[in-house]
């Protein structure tokens, strides 16, 4: 499994990423990504720009290819252990995308035998759909990956790029509910859309339920993790991020690059403003203006 | 996939909801519900009675036809737009009933090719059973609807009518262990059944334990949203309404008509009396008398 | 279903367990283990070391066999009424012994044939695979039991003596992003692996990541109910307790004996000292010192 990459496919590869490249790629193999605790020669290692005595960490590494900010320096140390430096605007940004390119498994695109399609499901091209998948007659654009046991219904319309982890649930029915004339509580139609932009990742066993009367959108570049829930008709802007267990409620305008901490709640018809942090286990219950951090139960304003 | 529904249809199929018929439905047509933002001329309208300004938003309504509650009046406006208003005791109900009955996909009774079923399953009349969905040796009512990759464990009766969305788990064994003379946890047997009421509606990716010595049940009319977590040996009341995310420790009583909203927590042991109001992401570690509201962490009774 | 036991083959089975046993086990017949409400004459009941008036409890149990600590004597009332007390060092782990002994149903090894399973996994001997799960490259040990619809991807190696519920996704991958160029969320590589130890029982539609350059463990006897959310990265002990919906961010060290209550959020990069005891919704943002108790929103430290 483990691969052999010569350095210098990678610098050409990053080449838009690197400012400059210090020493000899030529003749160095690089076999693997490592958290620092196991780096060896083989490894394509990097300095997170936010970490103290970054010149020390480059030159104790095992690594022979360092991807650095341009803080580091090809210091006399570095030259002498035969190392080189691949200098980034951005190291997690340039790891990231070698890391992608050369070191994760592809999914090779397909449907899988025992996915269940329907007839008239529009599904793009180059699209992997994985085992005991269900598609119905729904809209999933080019290049997208649907994996195991993922259930899509009818109301979805999903751009291009997008991942669907196993087990998520995307257009279903919402929960609304009206007290009949017995006091007993009768359904209330649930028959919007679901319509989920590109490059959109959605968590495993993650559930979206479509609209009820209007729809349910979720922006482009958006990613949602594992086990959370977001109810009918919420309109979710651009480069949204909604961590673990989320429970976001009906209704409400989730503006661009919000950022959602793990197992927060927000209440439904509210408004939260573009760039807000909401933190871990915050109650939202009020609209949160834009750029604001609120945490808590109930979530305030975290001040300074 | 639009209908073409004669208004006359619908207040026929209306007719014990109805108080009033103002104007005449006889050349109107319905194509569909619409949220405020999108009604149309084919829309049929309704008009929430908590609004403020009910009679502008009639007079203003693109529809030709609304479902009201007797404060609008059919003015001279109205009437000259040759509109038609429904009045209905409920609006919200009397929309939800039409809208089930002519704008609603059904689901067509049957089992899919691919569902894995036991063979002494005892399976109701017009059952739905969706694609990959696992029943074991359970008893299951008549009219309902069992969506795909649900898991039914033998343990499960359910009665008539119910939904279960799809990847909800019903009936596996509950958690419960021992620590053993090694100190290391050791199973504690769960043997109890799951029964399950009528009209009970279970979401996706929903958990639901079978009691361990004793029974776990869940009372006819209970909605129960995605991704909740119902523990062993809860005896939950009837027209309980248990919203996303929801998290139930095991061995409660929650009496009829309680209502809990999104990700709350509630301990073991303990009892919610009728009608009580548990707020979002409440953590209830006490008994909560009937009709009270409790919120926070830890919750705490909301006075006023 | 219902099975008949003699009492003797149960006092056989339990002989490391049992200090004493008075009365004749001889002619008593075992149908069932029961809630104390329903406990009849067939039951083999216990009563729980901690409740008052124990002794009271046995001569007025319905039961004939009764598994009791040595607080309990075998007094007159009791030898009248023909009953026969095993008195045990721990009589609920006797009790759930035998119970899984003789009247759980077991799980018969095998594997069901609309399982989807690579043609390079490992699995190990007397495994079972239930309806629609998905076992990619992974490793299986020996005697574990692997429900329907759960997916395990290539990343995974899993010890003997697991218990994996149904729609768990064990190995995908993590939530790793950096922002690119144009400020899009671009994902990190997820590239390690995620260990499980022996004897781990993984709830219902739980999720458990891949480690990102580094690993995923979980240890020995872990118990995790359902929905739980543990990313990548994650380094847990032996016999940590993981209650339901529980919320682990990546990257974090959790001691042995650790016991998380239900819907606890835990941030990422902390530590969680030996046998601490995370609150009810509590949300952790610090490093917890061993042995402490920590509750609330943020979770706090509990005095006394």
């Amino acid at each position: 499994m483990e691969k052999h990459v010569f350095l210098k496919e990678i610098v050409a590869f990053l080449k838009d990423e690197l400012i400059d490249v210090y020493g000899d790629p030529q003749s160095i193999i690089v076999k693997h990504l490592r958290d620092p605790e196991h780096v060896d020669e083989f490894t394509l290692d990097w300095i997170n720009p936010g970490k103290p005595e970054k010149q020390k960490i480059a030159e104790t590494s095992k690594a022979k290819a360092i991807v650095v900010d341009k803080d580091v320096v090809f210091s006399e140390v570095l030259r002498n252990q035969g190392k080189v430096l691949l200098v980034a605007t951005n190291p997690k940004l340039a790891i990231a995308k070698a890391g992608n390119e050369f070191f994760v498994e592809k999914v090779t695109p397909g449907i899988h035998p025992t996915a269940v399609i329907h007839p008239d499901a529009q599904i793009g091209k180059n699209v992997y759909i994985g085992p005991n998948a269900i598609i119905e007659k729904c809209v999933i654009g080019d290049d997208s990956i649907i994996d195991a046991n993922v259930h899509i219904y009818s109301s979805v319309i999903m751009g291009k790029h997008c991942t669907v982890k196993s087990g998520a649930v995307l257009g279903g029915m919402g929960f609304g509910f009206e007290k009949d004339e017995s006091g007993n509580l009768f359904r209330f139609p649930q028959i919007g859309n679901l319509f989920i932009g590109e490059y959109v990742e959605i968590g495993a066993n993650t559930c979206i339920d479509r609209g009820a009367l209007s729809d349910t959108v979720i922006g482009d570049y958006c990613k949602i993790n594992n086990l959370c829930h977001i109810a009918h008709n919420n309109k979710i802007g651009m480069n949204v991020v909604i961590t673990a267990q989320v429970n976001i409620s009906g209704s409400n305008v989730i503006e661009d690059d919000v950022w959602i901490a793990p197992n927060a709640t927000i209440r439904g018809w509210i408004r939260i403003g573009k760039s807000a942090t909401i933190g871990m286990g915050a109650v939202v219950t009020k609209d949160i203006p834009a750029g604001e951090t609120w945490v808590g139960n109930p979530a305030r304003k975290l001040e300074k």
